[in-house]
């Protein structure tokens, strides 16, 4: 199983960088492109321009769909002046924004609240880890600046979310804030963003994933169905193996990028980003004239992550763990408990996911935290994620990977096994991959301390917007704030320069060859036991 | 177009009680069933037992799904005793609860931390109304006897969550905390749970139910395609005429329950309750070999409701609004800016939809506040309805109705027309007439003046389990407890008496024969200009 929270999913950079496509053009060869080498960038295989997206005329820079446009309306009027900061009178008129403001993307007008001015000093951490206040500053968050109502509300434990089976673990371990995917609390944090990164990095996390809720689909049938459900060949996936399997709607957009378990010749788990692919699946049943069963398993994953998960899960399960290979699976069990682990996540380091029936998540989560009470074993929670993933180039759906975003400008058409056979979305990947797309989503490091990139703020060349950013962050490892953005594919090139409008002010920007952290995904796959 | 919030979604009663099927059986006589009479009810046709739901055998009584078994595990650690209720040992072990619980429904087990204890005296407001700490109690928040921490979370304003575009306009009007629907947020409330309740059922609301996701259906074939799409005979929906139009799966189970416009003979719009119908919708489209288009509109609704509706709608735009009958819709333009309206809601109440393209929502929204103004009109939240809604017996997505849940369960059986011609789940729904179901819908009065009934709280008879809740509130008009809850389909009778557990203690129910509040649906149809 491989896909976690939101800026934090589990799995995409694992395939991306532990399988064969990834990093790859589609005949093989390395990809020498001018986006990024992970699952967010994309191969710049120089196809020319012109495409189609989701069936419509692909516009020149995609615009995220939930920011709609109301022209002309200006930041939110909480917006305050910066120190050193450009124009943005927050208690501008609401029709007609400030100067600043044409730097925003067009699509972006009013909506959210503006970010945060710079505040106190810089007075970075040990080993060069920002401050709390600035790290939640460019962790996008805003509470402790410009007031809690803006940057956030309460959420009422309503009966219609979900809970995970191990929700109540995390409250006692004192999450400090949830967020809702696929209908489900998903732990934010426990202690800061900051912390529970470095802990993931340098030791070993725990973390709740049970939204990754499982579409299982079975009978006689069920190879050829799920065939045809993602683009991702399934013929050269063994029983055991795991794959990251988007799935693209017949008019080529994306629908969910899930990763893929296959336990048995008929039997796949696909562990979803957060839409109900499993509502698809069942649309594409109603007449794909198959014999399958498409059901929700009963199947709760949470994820072990780090240098040290190795030594956590080799002193739950043994030695077992050891033939565990990248993006394989082990079907065993615990003390009877029936358990899939899996070698996979999204956080870019060594890590599993270890999958129970609801029955028995309390004995797999305290099992876990006992084993892992020697090697410092801590929950953590999704927000960590929002730092390593931008480090590692990993979009994530809903931000990068949209339905009206294709595999080609996702950078994700070197999954797509054009010619395996017949599957969903086929015609528009092929037409796509004759005419080209317009934009290509690249990884930028912004030159910009005090805050990150947002959402569509405009990317600029000169005077000429040519992208917009979908994810902005600190990568708290390398020391510098990152964006992935949509680029006119002519200028997805690397080292080109940009600029970035952040808060109406520009800042430069380049474009990353390849992602500035274990590039290699050395991280994933060693050391080897 | 027709329903908003969670537990606050137009339409389905509207349509319940306004369209020709509703509240009769299949064969057009009048149902005088044991259960409801509104949506959320169903006609008790005496069909036997043994039937079948989703694929799999039916269960004695459904069971939430998005509550996970982990038997004897207790209630959370942070109950507390309450004077005057039963046996809830907060601090007891971990494992194997209090006494008390032995009467929750089998399936809750641990999860939820337990509902407060009473506090205070009873201090009832101004015409019966609650105080507001007896309204939080019995609304089902805890904030502020058990502290936030229990009652709820902190929720940034993450990318990944859409906005509405009348988000700014919900925060400059003092929104104090939205829900997740649809992954967007949706206002839960203003001011308080029970003003808001009271203004709406005296005067006139305004309601930001942009969270109605509107899949769109065009194409030479819309009309064939929407037809297997929805278990309702579109063949009898005039273009112009609205319909609530429940989506039944290939197994039978429930997958959403819109409020359909027929626009054009081949142009629907399918305002969605809280699930990803249109991937599900893609999905079919991928092999139903039909001609259309499936897409996103560019439509975003508000609510008008209350009895002072008609006026603030005739003030913006003139006697135009008079002909709008129940469940039919006008398009028209405002100024220039092209306009739907509807005659549905889901309040109860006289009412209307209001639907724009995104680039006109701040127009509309200023323009409504000027023609309110002198009506009374207030914005509100999604909090309120949770009252209505009991009240009228409307069930919502994701509790009543369910993946897991048929329509012959959930009382929507009067829906589905068995002899239109094929459409999705018709196999499914054929079985299910012949067998029967095992368990009912039904509306229970709760003998309860504290705290009301919580999901998956145990319906007993006797000693016996015979049901579980699936929701439960206060209703502030009939100054009664009330709850929705499956019924083994032998009990769901009128006036048959039960117990209802809540927080372990017994507490007298009874079927109600019809919603306490309106039942005939006067106040939607009257008063007809």
């Amino acid at each position: 199983m491989g896909r976690g929270g939101h800026g934090a999913r589990p799995s995409r950079a694992d395939t991306a960088i532990g399988e064969p496509a990834v990093g790859r053009t589609a005949d093989g060869s390395r990809a020498r492109g001018a986006t990024i080498d992970g699952p967010g960038g994309g191969n710049d295989d120089g196809r020319g321009h012109g495409g189609r997206r989701g069936g419509r005329e692909l516009g020149r820079v995609p615009v995220a769909r939930d920011v709609l446009p109301h022209p002309g309306s200006g930041p939110s009027r909480r917006a305050r002046r910066g120190p050193g900061r450009g124009e943005l009178e927050g208690d501008g008129p609401a029709r007609g924004g400030p100067p600043g403001d044409r730097r925003r993307a067009p699509g972006r007008g009013g909506g959210p609240p503006a970010r945060a001015r710079r505040v106190g000093p810089s007075c970075a951490g040990p080993a060069g880890r920002r401050s709390i206040r600035r790290a939640c500053l460019n962790d996008g968050s805003r509470a402790e600046v410009v007031g809690v109502g803006e940057a956030g509300t309460f959420l009422y434990f309503r009966p219609w979310y979900r809970r995970s089976p191990y929700f109540e673990e995390t409250q006692k371990a004192g999450c400090r804030s949830y967020e809702l995917y696929n209908h489900m609390y998903l732990p934010g944090y426990y202690t800061s963003f900051e912390d529970e990164y470095w802990h993931l990095v340098e030791h070993v996390c725990l973390w709740d994933v049970a939204v990754e809720r499982c579409l299982e689909i079975t009978g006689p049938d069920a190879h050829r169905f799920t065939n045809l459900l993602t683009c991702r060949d399934l013929d050269r996936c063994a029983v055991g193996q795991a794959k990251y399997a988007p799935i693209i709607a017949p008019d080529g957009g994306i629908l969910n990028d899930p990763v893929l378990l296959r336990l048995g010749e008929n039997h796949y788990w696909l562990a979803l980003a957060d839409s109900d692919a499993l509502l698809y699946a069942k649309g594409v049943q109603a007449f794909a004239g198959l014999d399958v069963e498409v059901t929700e398993a009963d199947a709760w994953p949470v994820q072990v992550q780090g240098p040290k998960s190795r030594d956590v899960m080799r002193a739950l399960f043994g030695e077992r763990i050891d033939g565990i290979r990248y993006y394989w699976t082990l079907q065993t069990d615990l003390d009877g408990i029936p358990v899939v682990i899996s070698r996979t996540g999204w956080t870019g380091e060594l890590g599993y996911e270890i999958v129970v029936p609801a029955l028995h998540h309390r004995t797999l989560w305290f099992e876990l935290r006992e084993a892992g009470a020697g090697h410092g074993l801590r929950p953590i929670g999704d927000r960590a994620l929002d730092s390593l993933r931008l480090e590692k180039g990993y979009g994530i759906w809903s931000r990068e990977y949209r339905q009206d975003v294709t595999p080609g400008m996702a950078g994700l058409d070197r999954y797509v096994a054009f010619d395996k056979g017949p599957f969903i979305g086929r015609e528009a990947a092929l037409r796509e991959r004759e005419t080209g797309t317009d934009a290509r989503l690249v990884l930028l490091e912004v030159d910009a301390a005090d805050a990150d990139a947002s959402p569509d703020d405009g990317v600029w060349l000169g005077e000429r917007l040519v992208g917009s950013v979908t994810s902005g962050g600190f990568g708290h490892h390398v020391g510098k704030s990152l964006a992935l953005a949509y680029l006119e594919t002519g200028l997805a090139r690397p080292e080109q320069e940009l600029t970035v409008a952040i808060l109406g002010e520009e800042r430069r920007a380049r474009v990353l060859p390849e992602p500035p952290y274990d590039p290699s995904g050395s991280r994933l796959r060693e050391p080897d036991p």
